[in-house]
């Protein structure tokens, strides 16, 4: 059933959400204006790397920059630097974090590191959380927006507050911002300001940027420096990573300052589900450009609602839908480059008809 | 100094040595015939990643086979998952195995895995090596041929003797084959005739064959469905491996029936240096398409004579000296599509020019 919503969804003229394919165009289009002459990096080392990493190092505010092939190692190593720095084998993070649930307990097989995690699942980190601790840790990772739940954000005075409580323990802050761009229209803040609160800072290439793939790690010159001993150590110092690195240079450059303009069109379609029935958004009103669909019915039953919707308006509105518990079913939506191009009068077409289908 | 020799060697019209200069046109040239609606693979799964895999595990001879960013992190998470199955956190290979001298100590630090280097550093690994171990092993790496001793080659013979013994002991045994398509001319057999004597393979896709980067590793099923549980938690499970994979599959294609060249202009080029006093290859007849040369002089010494030879001829000879000792210096010649476009007249200027320089 999820095979044939998804692929219904892809055969829609609009699908709402992302940036459009992830095909070999992709890379075609970042290569279009480079020189063919333009040496490949070797190991870590050239400018196309090096100019890069600079760039980012100056965007997120920090002394360095390591590109990196992918978050997973990156953030496995911000937290095995600081581990073996402060000497504990404990960091915190939420119950729903990447490392705890997407990388087969890599930070646990290979770095014997242990977490404890902060937070019921269904709430963020607050500052009475991390006050509480019952044991020393060296780093606390806070994922800013919190991904599986809907990318929800805390205040930012909460987040200074956090800030300046491990600053004062002595507790390492690292920020998984897989999507920090993504949050800045909320906050108001420039991703430096946002940084200035965390010792590490890692953000992905291929979310909101759209990129292939990539990852950088920011931080002070002594931690970049250690991070690409480790970097080696992980299997990531490729001799070339120049198609990551010229891919996401060329997407961070197209769509940057499209998030205020994305994170805008949530808030919209959020609004659009938000007054369905047996429909909820999480959050109510998103903070960045993504957010959950609940529905309290479950999919069996909304599968032939949506494919029907699709059939007859051309709108794509959800790609795949998963359980939530025994009667419910949800969904995330992340605003791109799509949205801009989806006919108003369509979608709005699209939405009577699925709140009149779920009033039935 | 040296950075001088090598500008001066990528200045000449005829560098002989490599495929060409690693620039963007490379990654371009992969792409140009691929049909821009190809799609991505996602953290592994998708034709374009699949059908390769299957592709190079026919070609090795093995059930199975999973693509990996680095040969780095391919290696490391072979020799982990010997030792999780038989059970000894120790492995052996030779002292200049690449995970003992260019990993930074990865299989340590993150697999508490201990090497037991086999044999003198200056000379291949025997049988009697292996069977002379006082320690429970796991695994036996071998590498073939063995690039930091100039890419020697034990008999085929031996070969089998130690795959069979290993095979009696209960001794995995693993090919570093990163350069093991160059080695198929020398040893008249297939590539999956070589990988039949051994338990997992893992092959190199930027040396011989030219690519950007990327790995493959091959066995059984039960040994490749682990490895990418590893895989993931090494950082290297990527949304997108196809710029690699793309590029890997073209080299291939384009290069895999030029070994015999490659290794028979080897063995021409070889014979051109051993025809100059001071000067000596390693293996004196090379058994692949790379080997060394070895000048009984201080790379000072040397240094403008070559550049000398550059400016004359514009056949540039060796990129680079790296010290030997107290008074020699040697390199590292692989030869790929280069060679076969290089005047023969101007090459044997220079080597009478080295000849005669290297006489006084």
């Amino acid at each position: 059933m999820n095979m044939t919503l998804t692929e219904a969804f892809n055969n829609t003229a609009y699908p709402v959400g992302g940036h459009g394919k992830r095909n070999i165009q992709v890379l075609r289009e970042a290569l279009q204006d480079v020189d063919n002459n333009l040496d490949s990096d070797m190991y870590g080392k050239g400018n196309v790397i090096e100019d890069f990493q600079s760039e980012m190092a100056e965007y997120l505010g920090k002394e360095s920059a390591v590109f990196f092939p992918s978050g997973t190692m990156a953030q496995q190593i911000a937290l095995r630097i600081w581990c073996d720095e402060k000497g504990y084998k404990q960091v915190a993070y939420h119950p729903l974090c990447h490392l705890e649930i997407h990388e087969e307990d890599g930070l646990k097989e290979m770095h014997h590191i242990e977490p404890v995690l902060l937070a019921d699942q269904n709430r963020l980190i607050t500052l009475e959380d991390v006050q509480s601790l019952q044991v020393d840790i060296s780093c606390l990772l806070l994922e800013l927006p919190q991904r599986e739940i809907g990318g929800q954000l805390p205040d930012f005075e909460e987040l200074e507050a956090i800030s300046a409580y491990c600053h004062n323990k002595g507790i390492k802050l690292h920020l998984d911002g897989a999507r920090l761009f993504e949050i800045t229209p909320y906050y108001k803040k420039t991703a430096a300001e946002i940084c200035a609160l965390f010792d590490s800072v890692y953000v992905s290439f291929y979310k909101g940027i759209g990129g292939i793939a990539g990852a950088i790690l920011a931080g002070d010159t002594e931690f970049t420096t250690k991070s690409k001993v480790w970097k080696r150590r992980h299997g990531g110092d490729l001799i070339s990573l120049y198609p990551y690195v010229i891919s996401s240079d060329y997407y961070f450059k197209q769509r940057i300052d499209k998030m205020v303009q994305y994170y805008e069109e949530a808030k919209e379609l959020a609004g659009l589900y938000n007054k369905c029935t047996h429909t909820s958004t999480l959050p109510k009103e998103p903070v960045s450009n993504m957010f959950h669909v609940h529905f309290d019915m479950p999919k069996e039953q909304l599968e032939p609602i949506l494919l029907s919707i699709y059939e007859a308006t051309s709108i794509g509105l959800i790609p795949t839908l998963r359980d939530n518990g025994e009667t419910g079913c949800y969904c995330e939506v992340s605003i791109g480059d799509r949205y801009a191009g989806v006919p108003k009068e369509k979608l709005k077409t699209a939405f009577q008809m699925l709140a009149e289908k779920l009033a039935n």
